[in-house]
C-alpha cells in the first residue's frame, strides 16, 4: 500500500478508507483497553490520532516502544473520531516501529522548551510544533517568491557567492582562502602573496548579488536573485545573521515608480500565498507566538501602501507629538523608532519612503534633479521597520563616474559595472528583501536565528 | 502604453495591434527608403523586426544611433511581415534611444566570438544568442526542479553555506575566516588561535548539504536542498567549478528502490519541462552547439532507465569487446569511459548502477547484507556519464558507528548526525544532482564555465 501524507488524510480522508502512514510519535496515552498515539510526519501541524487495540500483534511490546520521538508505520482503516477537533482517526490493523527514542535521553519531551534550549539541539528542533510551522511557512514564502517572478517572466539568476568586489561597502566581508593559515605565503617584500591563493587575489563572501543582477537585467530585462549573502559583523543580536538569504529583483526599463509598484505587489502576493497555503500554521503563530500576525498580514494585503518622500517624512517626524531617542533632522538616516512611528502610529500601514539624501545612500543610486537626493525607496512595515530597500540605479555614465570619484572609490575594479552604462545603458531599478526578515515578519518569531534551519552568527556554526 | 515582452508579441501579436517594446539592437540594415532593426529584450531567442521609415521624427539621428548594442524603445503598429521566418514585424511610429553602443569599442559586433573571448566579457556575453539561450534554459531547469518537488510536498530547505563539518571528505574545502591574514592570532604555543576567529573554530564553505537535509527529513519526511556548494580543488578543466549549485532531495521512509524511482521521474520531468518551455532555445542548441541534444532528451524521456548492480556492470565491462584505458576489476571505481560504454554502447539509454563496493563509497551509505557492498546508485547518462549519485543511508546506529570507526573518522564532530539514528531513526535515502552538469547535459555546452553566469575556478573570480 502507498504511504499517504497525514496532511492529505486529515483533509481528504474518508471513513472506511484503508491507509498506511509513516511518521513520528508526538504523544501516547495508554488507557485500560487501548492506546492513543498521535503521529506526525511533518506534512502538517496537526497529528493523526492512531488507535491501537490489544488484539494487535505484539501490542504490549509496540506500546512500550511508542514513546515520544519513536518512528512508526501504521496500517489500518480510517474511522470517524468521537474526539473533539478531529474528523477522523486511524484504527490500526498493524504497526511497526522503526526506531525508538529513549524517554530518559530524548531531549524533546512533552513539556515546553525554550527557544534558547532548542537552538542547542538544532538537529531536533524541527520536530516541534513551532519549528515545524516555521519551516513550512519558510518553504511557502520561498515558493511564493519563485512563483511571483516566474509568472511575470523574470529569470532566476545565480549571483556568485565568492567575489572579488565588495558591491557597495554594505558590510564587513568574510575572507575566502585556500591558504594554510599557519604559513600564509609572503612576497619578497613580506606582503601577503595573493598570487598563490586559489583565485590569485583576495576573495570574499558576497554581501549582495545586485551588481551582477544588473549585468543580467541588461540582457534579459527582468531577473531576480535568490541566494545566500553574508555579513562578517560581530552583531550578537536577534536581528542579525552572518549568513542569510536575500531576494534581489532587477528590472531594465524601470524607474522608481515601477520599482515601488512591483515591491508592493510582491509583498501582497507572498502574504496571500502563505495565508492560503499554510492557514493552520499561521493560526498557530497568531495564537502562540504573536497575536498580531494575522492582523499584520491583513494590513499588508488590504492597504495601499503610503508613499512619501524622505523630506516629507522628516517634516512629519519633526512635528510628531512624540519623544524620540535619536534626533530627527534632514540629512540624518531614519532610525528604527522613526520608521516604526511612521508605519505603526502615523499611517498604521506599510509606508514607502523615497528620495533619501544622497549622502546616506549607496553610490549606485540615481541622483535626482535637486542633486541632493537619490531615487531610493525603503518599505517600512508595522512591527518590523524596514523590510525592503530599493532604488532606481544611476544609468548615466558621467554621473556615476563622478559619484565614484567623490566617494573615493576605485573605478578600476568597477570597470565592468561602468561598461553597462557605456554600452546600451537603460533606466533600471530593483530592490532587496532579506528573506529571514520576511519570515520573521510573517511568523512573529522574535529571534532571527529561529527562522533559518541552521543559523550562523558569532561563535555559532554548529550542525 | 504598457511595454510588451517580445516573446509575447511574437507568439500572440496580431496585425494592427499597437504595441510598445523596449530592448537592445541586435542588427541594423539601412536601405534606401527605410531601415530594419532587429530588437531583442531577452525574453526569447528571436528578435522583433522593427521597420523605421524616414517620416519618423529625427529619423536620421536615430538611425545613426541604432547600432548593435544600443538600447531603444519603439512604439508602433504590428503588421504582417513579408519576410520569411517571421509572422509579424513592428512598423515604428516613434523611437527613442536610451543608450548608444559605439561600434568602435563595443566588443559584441555581429561576427562570431569564441566562448573563450566571451568569458572575458562575462558582463556582456548574456547579450549573445548562445548565452541568452543558456540562461533561459538554466532558469527553466531550476523552475522545473522547484515545481517537481513542490508538487510532491517536498520542502525546500536551505542548508548552511558556512560549515564546521566536512560532510564526507568529498573534496578540498575553502576556509572562511574573519582573520586579518597579515597577522593571524596565535596562542602561547604558537598555534592558530581560532577562538579569536568569527566562529571560534575553523570554518569552511560547504561541499554538500546532505547531512543537514537528513536532519530536516527526520522532521518533514521529504525535503530538498537547492543551493551553492564548493570545491577548492585546483582543477582547471571544462567539467569542474569551484562554486556550483547542487540539488539534494532526502526522503524519510524511503529505500534505494524509491530513491531510484524518484530520480528517474525527476530527470524525465525536467527534460519534458524544458522542451515544453524553451523549444526555440533547445532547437538552437541542437542546430548550433550539439546536434544530439534533442535526441538525448528524447532518449531520457522515453526510455525506462536500465538498472543493474555494480557487480553485473563489472562483468559486462570485463566481457566487452572494447579496449579500455583504465582497468576493470571488482573493487575499482568505474571510470568515465566505462560509464559511457554502459550508457552509450551497451544499453543506449540511461543506466542506474547500484550496490557499489563499500570501500569506494562514502561512510553514510547503508551496508548490504553481503557486508561488501552499499546501497548506492549512480545514474549514468549517454554523452555525459554520471549525472546523479545517491544512496540509501545507514540508519542503524551501531553499523554507522562501526563504519565511522573503521574509517578513522571523528565521531565527536558527528554527534548530531548520530543522534538522528539514536532518536526515531528511519530508513531514508536521497541523491545529489550537480545543477551545472545538468544544464551542460541539456544544452550540449562543452565547458561548464559557460552554463553558470559568473564561473569561479582557479584564478577566475572576475565580476
Amino acid at each position: 500500500m502507498m504511504t499517504r501524507r497525514i496532511a492529505d488524510i486529515l483533509k481528504n480522508g474518508q471513513s472506511d478508507e484503508s491507509v498506511k502512514v509513516q511518521g513520528w510519535v508526538r504523544t501516547k496515552r495508554e488507557l485500560k483497553d487501548f492506546a492513543f498515539v498521535e503521529v506526525n510526519d511533518g506534512s502538517s501541524m496537526a497529528n493523526l490520532q492512531v488507535v491501537l487495540n490489544p488484539d494487535l500483534a505484539d501490542y504490549a511490546t509496540i506500546i512500550k516502544q511508542l514513546n515520544t520521538g519513536a518512528s512508526v508505520e501504521v496500517e489500518g482503516v480510517l474511522v470517524e473520531s468521537p474526539a473533539k477537533g478531529q474528523k477522523i482517526e486511524l484504527k490500526a490493523s498493524s504497526a511497526k516501529v522503526f526506531g525508538e527514542a529513549d524517554p530518559e535521553t530524548y531531549p524533546l519531551q512533552k513539556k515546553r522548551h525554550s527557544f534558547e534550549f532548542l537552538r542547542d539541539i538544532g538537529h531536533l528542533r524541527s520536530r516541534t510544533n513551532t519549528f515545524g510551522a516555521v519551516f513550512r511557512v519558510r518553504n511557502a514564502c520561498a515558493t511564493a517568491i519563485h512563483n511571483f517572478f516566474q509568472e511575470r517572466g523574470f529569470l532566476w539568476i545565480h549571483a556568485p557567492i565568492i567575489t572579488a568586489s565588495d558591491c557597495e561597502g554594505a558590510g564587513e566581508m568574510f575572507t575566502v582562502t585556500n591558504f594554510n593559515l599557519d604559513k600564509v605565503p609572503r612576497t619578497e617584500k613580506q606582503e601577503i602573496d595573493y598570487t598563490k591563493d586559489f583565485f590569485g587575489r583576495p576573495a570574499y563572501l558576497t554581501v549582495s548579488g545586485q551588481l551582477e543582477a544588473e549585468i543580467m537585467a541588461m540582457a534579459f530585462s527582468n531577473v531576480y536573485t535568490f541566494g545566500p549573502t553574508f555579513r562578517a559583523e560581530n552583531s550578537n543580536t536577534s536581528r542579525h545573521l552572518a549568513e542569510f538569504w536575500m531576494v534581489e529583483p532587477e528590472m531594465a526599463f524601470c524607474d522608481l515608480q515601477g520599482d515601488m509598484d512591483l515591491a508592493e505587489e510582491f509583498l501582497k502576493y507572498i502574504f496571500k500565498y502563505v495565508l492560503e497555503n499554510c492557514p493552520e500554521d499561521m493560526e498557530f503563530f497568531n495564537q502562540r507566538i504573536d497575536n498580531s500576525v494575522l492582523a499584520t498580514a491583513d494590513n499588508i494585503i488590504n492597504n495601499q501602501f503610503e508613499r512619501l518622500t524622505y523630506t516629507d517624512a522628516v517634516k512629519l517626524l519633526e512635528k510628531a507629538d512624540k519623544k524620540f531617542e535619536f534626533p530627527v533632522s534632514w540629512g540624518l538616516d531614519l532610525q528604527s523608532e522613526h520608521e516604526r512611528y511612521l508605519a505603526e502610529e502615523k499611517f498604521k500601514k506599510p509606508v514607502i519612503v523615497t528620495d533619501y539624501p544622497a549622502k546616506i545612500k549607496a553610490f549606485y543610486m540615481r541622483l535626482n534633479e535637486d542633486e541632493q537626493t537619490v531615487r531610493a525607496m525603503d518599505i517600512l512595515a508595522p512591527k518590523i521597520g524596514e523590510i525592503i530597500g530599493g532604488s532606481q540605479r544611476e544609468e548615466r555614465l558621467d554621473m556615476l563616474e563622478k559619484r565614484i570619484e567623490t566617494l573615493g572609490m576605485d573605478a578600476k575594479t568597477l570597470w565592468w559595472y561602468l561598461d553597462l552604462r557605456r554600452f546600451g545603458t537603460v533606466p533600471h531599478a530593483g530592490f532587496g528583501l532579506g528573506f529571514e526578515r520576511l519570515v520573521q515578519f510573517m511568523t512573529g518569531m522574535a529571534n532571527i536565528r529561529d527562522v533559518i534551519p541552521f543559523p550562523r552568527a558569532p561563535l555559532t556554526v554548529e550542525f
